[in-house]
């Protein structure tokens, strides 16, 4: 034990604001009262220990509050999450009171001993961690919505929309630091450790991802401009043979990517997983005894859920992706028929040949919209226990159909209609088109509606009124509009709740970031990066100058997104992650297709094939089925042969787990000796 | 703490003879003292604290020891690794010495406590685990056979030739009583936990593969049946297509498989890997501290382990497998050679046109016997670090030579020549020959050495004198001829060592089973099962009826191994396995490969072809690409979607570590409140 170990657990110095929780225009007094109480409650009576502070109450927006902790509990919820930090001596540590002093000198340096992100996702785990007891069978106020022993109260009330707007603030002194390091510059690396300080390990691990694709880029992009040249020079003979070379290169990514990920998820303190989840919120079930936890929590059979999968959403998505094939082939059919009708010398004028594209274009769109709604409910209906099975299998909804939005068009004119000059504009356009749009719609979008007029603004909400993202944020308005149910000025008084003064800047704080818009997670930030992979790697034999494209966005896109996280939207809650999840499957399926499409392109490449032109079709096509064996095996050899965990972090984790082992042994044996030498002890 | 827990720990009964230990006939006598000492001084004395006894000594013999130890001894042996067992409730837990009566419910009861693999484990954990302490830089008279602080001294007298063998003596009672229920029934299943209980769980997990196996063979012999069916009542055509069920049913056999060794490695205790193993008895290197444990451990950096097996023995190897495929070219090309002349009037007999195939079979055999030496010093060149990397590193070397040599002949008649009709002879033939020969060279051979006459005897050993596996037996019966430096009468005495009597059965026993062999490992019946999984999967469209060989041949291995087990073999020490290691992905290339080439074969299939004769040669071939393709994308999506760990495992495990976390945690809140209530305490 410390000496100063008392003068710690019994600080009280509270932490700036760290969450706001903003409850609907017509919460009802009583459960707002039970709320609070429960916030401030000490840990052993089921509360969790929180500082909260009330905004001035203004009726027509709603009751705010602030919520802070002191340093003591911030110590004690590091102590039972078992943060995993590195010690003074730089060795990955978990966490605990009694050998504080592998941390901090003093009790004094506890304020800097905790990141950002690490406070934030403390307060968090206190706030999300409030469980209902036994006896609480129903929220007070609202009697129909029942709660189960072990339930987490905010998530409900936050499902239930009771709780309108979790979000935490930022840290403004820090985020200014850890901007000018960022955005602000150009060619400087990403400050990936203040990012992670700073938002936590989901958007790190995102970030990382971000800039190690990146930098594998770089060689690609430069086979581009090298095959660039040698057109330009003339050269064309075999030069589409580079995209072997593309094809391995993107295999040996994906391979060094898993070992990245695992090294940053082992400094991270992450690459353990969790042993046991705890259901979604949304998870319905019977109500019996877990059979891990021994809690009373809702139980839906694992088979029934599967079953859903395989013979419910399974075959629902391929009808979808069925008609959205349909759809491309028919903007195709239509291309054909006003093209032989222009040339029956119907009077269309040339622009008119584009209306099947544009068309084409239009309705993916709008169907993606639909699709994503409906892909979250379907996963929703399949009522998976976990978030992360949740998340993995909407993952794989929308990558099936984005899959098919995005290549499936390429794969008929590679391959049915065999048109390469087409293919080659077809990429390019998508390429630019649609990382225009993406930056258009993630970074410039949000800043329009920030700053643009009120009437912009409301022709846009309603444009984006059946986007899910934003759908919250208009609910939200609508509700405060309605409300009647409203808090009087004696409930505030009751409450007994400190104020926050108007003239606080946290309080100025509070009010701006709360009308930003909520960071949609990093799903489609992946799912950009998984589009604009197929694209380079699919078809690099056609189009070798993807590579270009992507890099340059890819610069760009590393410095919006970080402006974006920064400035635009709300401060993303801290997550831990171990990898960046079904994504990396994902990314694996497009390699080893890509084998497949750049064999099948070489084996119709015309150039190539004149200089063989003494082999019979049956050899030719052979010899690329052999080549594309060839490279898959190659692929799955390197799969094997590259270790997922580098080797000084197998050794770290061996010696960690050494060293308790060699602990415990030691203990077994000064144990034996003892009751050995004291039978008196019977 | 239990009450009887002293009387326990102060139990003295002592086991039975356990282990047998036989040092060179010319051992010097310092060394001997300086073992025997070590075997019986008390842990903390850095001993082993077991009971020994001599038997009597017949010079011309060599000094042979029973190791025994008390129960007190064995309790906490089972303590310090950490056994684990279920308790009397069923669940699977850590032994510890404090929750003892979680397993028994008195001291009598320690007895049964232990199964008898259990017994002999731990012994010979506390025996190979007697390490050089920091002082003992030599063998005591041996000065230059160095040890380093931490070597294991009993592998190193026994590298060292000072120990002769060392062999656990089997428990009579127990193994008649298992061999009553497992070789001389003939339907009944497996009795596998016995299996376990008696030999430990490395040959209980090949004993549930082979029988797992089986199991999944019964349908493939169903469908051969079925085929044999049709062929005889003259339908031929299309039947081929059932191969494609047999490659579907290989993958699910494939992952159902590696479901099951997770299902089993759990209920063993050993599916969390021990975190780090020592370095091997031969690994060499530059005496240091070892980065995980601190202790000084030779070292030699990974990279140049890993250049050593990609620039030096891969290359290597492959050079091996080229000759070895250049010697089947010849003997094809000599055959039709002496076709040719026959044809050409030389007067020739048909008998002589077999010569080619003989002469090569017999090179193949010798090559087979030179390699297995030259892989395994290969191996050793490459000087792994672990056990577990130098036998995957081994296995991978044998896997590819025993490939080219079964099956490289097969793919140039299926596929060069294209000749079906030979396909089948060579198939059948190969897969009876082989199996009679081994069992022959497995379970007859042994029996002949033991119970053949000296004559015999003696010129079968010298016929395998080379064999790696013999040697060892052939150098300690010359080294007992040669021995000079013999023990003196004075020496014994000087020991100061019981004597076992030579009346006792144990003594009898020991005698008996000392002049056995020893077991060879696992690895030659694995690759017998491997060689013939790929015999019955890789063609099954041309000779569906190898599963009903298979099926045969392998209900009849399961009781001669079971048999060789019992009666042939010494008792082979128990080994923790997780799994069957390198024959998982072995099994998995060869599942994948069968794609391949059953989908070749139907694409050859003439009588496929005369249905689609209407069809180009180029969509022929362009189809049957296309369904190699679909069945491969199935096998990866089927060995995605099974599960690896069954689902009540994955439970049961975090159940486990649930409550261990639970437990943390109330520990560290009472402790939090405990302090904070009594300041005094600083």
């Amino acid at each position: 034990m410390v000496p100063w170990e008392l003068e710690l657990l019994n600080n009280t110095i509270p932490t700036e604001s760290l969450y706001i929780v903003e409850f609907a225009p017509d919460v009802a007094y009583e459960t707002l009262e039970w709320i609070v109480r429960k916030f401030r409650q000490r840990v052993l009576d089921n509360g969790a220990e929180l500082i909260v502070k009330m905004e001035p109450y203004d009726p027509s927006k709603g009751f705010r509050i602030h919520l802070s902790c002191t340093m003591a509990c911030l110590v004690k919820l590091a102590e039972s999450v078992r943060l995993k930090k590195f010690s003074k001596k730089g060795q990955l540590r978990e966490f605990s009171l009694i050998e504080i002093d592998q941390f901090i000198d003093s009790p004094e340096e506890v304020h800097g001993m905790f990141t950002s992100a690490e406070k934030q996702g403390l307060l968090r785990y206190a706030l999300y961690n409030l469980r209902a007891a036994p006896h609480e069978r129903f929220l007070p106020g609202y009697p129909n919505i029942r709660l189960y022993h072990g339930q987490s109260i905010v998530e409900k009330c936050y499902s239930k929309g009771i709780i309108v707007q979790i979000y935490p603030l930022h840290d403004l002194p820090n985020l200014k630091q850890l901007g000018k390091k960022w955005y602000k510059t150009i060619l400087e690396p990403q400050p990936l450790d203040e990012v992670r300080a700073y938002f936590g390990q989901g958007l790190a691990m995102y970030f990382s991802f971000l800039g190690f694709y990146t930098s594998y880029l770089i060689l690609p992009a430069l086979f581009g401009c090298f095959q660039l040249l040698l057109w330009l020079l003339n050269f064309e003979d075999g030069i589409e043979l580079f995209c072997i070379f593309n094809v391995l290169w993107a295999t040996i990514f994906i391979e060094m990517w898993k070992r990245r990920s695992n090294e940053l998820a082992y400094t991270w303190g992450t690459l353990t997983p969790a042993p046991y989840d705890d259901p979604r919120a949304n998870y319905r079930g019977k109500l019996l005894a877990d059979p891990v936890t021994g809690q009373i929590q809702p139980y839906y059979p694992r088979w029934k859920t599967l079953i859903k999968v395989y013979c419910g959403s399974l075959p629902v998505v391929f009808l979808c992706l069925l008609v959205a094939f349909y759809i491309m082939l028919w903007s195709f059919w239509s291309e054909e028929w006003l093209l032989a009708k222009q040339k029956e010398e119907w009077p269309i004028h040339d622009l008119a040949l584009y209306i099947p594209g544009i068309v084409y274009t239009l309705i993916i769109v709008i169907m993606n919209r639909f699709y994503r709604i409906f892909a979250t409910r379907l996963t929703e209906w399949e009522n998976h226990r976990t978030e992360s099975q949740f998340e993995r299998n909407r993952v794989v909804k929308l990558v099936l159909f984005e899959f098919v939005n995005n290549f499936m068009s390429l794969f008929y004119i590679a391959f049915y209609l065999q048109n390469m000059e087409m293919l080659r504009m077809q990429i390019a356009t998508m390429l630019i088109v649609l990382q225009f749009l993406n930056h258009f719609e993630e970074a410039l979008l949000p800043i329009a509606l920030r700053y643009g007029s009120e009437k912009v603004e409301e022709l846009l909400v309603n444009y984006l009124a059946k986007k899910k993202r934003y759908r919250r944020f208009l609910e939200a308005r609508l509700k405060k509009e309605d409300a009647e149910n409203r808090l009087t000025a004696e409930d505030i008084r009751n409450l007994k709740t400190d104020e926050i003064s108007s003239d606080n800047p946290a309080y100025r704080q509070a009010v701006d970031e709360g009308l930003l818009e909520s960071y949609y997670g990093t799903i489609e930030d992946y799912l950009e990066l998984f589009i604009q992979f197929g694209y380079v790697f699919l078809f690099s034999a056609v189009y070798p100058m993807a590579g270009i494209l992507a890099l340059l966005n890819n610069l760009l896109e590393i410095r919006a997104d970080a402006f974006k996280m920064c400035k635009v939207f709300q401060r993303p809650p801290s997550m831990k992650v171990r990898h960046i999840g079904a994504w990396q499957p994902a990314l694996q399926f497009l390699g080893a297709l890509s084998v497949l499409t750049n064999c099948g392109l070489l084996y119709l490449s015309p150039s190539l094939r004149s200089s063989f032109s003494d082999w019979s079709e049956t050899s030719w096509l052979l010899l690329w089925a052999g080549v594309e064996h060839l490279i898959l095996a190659l692929q799955l050899v390197l799969a094997m042969v590259i270790p997922n965990v580098p080797l000084w972090v197998r050794q770290s984790m061996a010696r960690s787990e050494h060293e308790i082992r060699r602990k415990l042994e030691e203990r077994v044996h000064s144990d034996l000796e003892k009751r050995l030498s004291k039978p008196c002890d019977i």
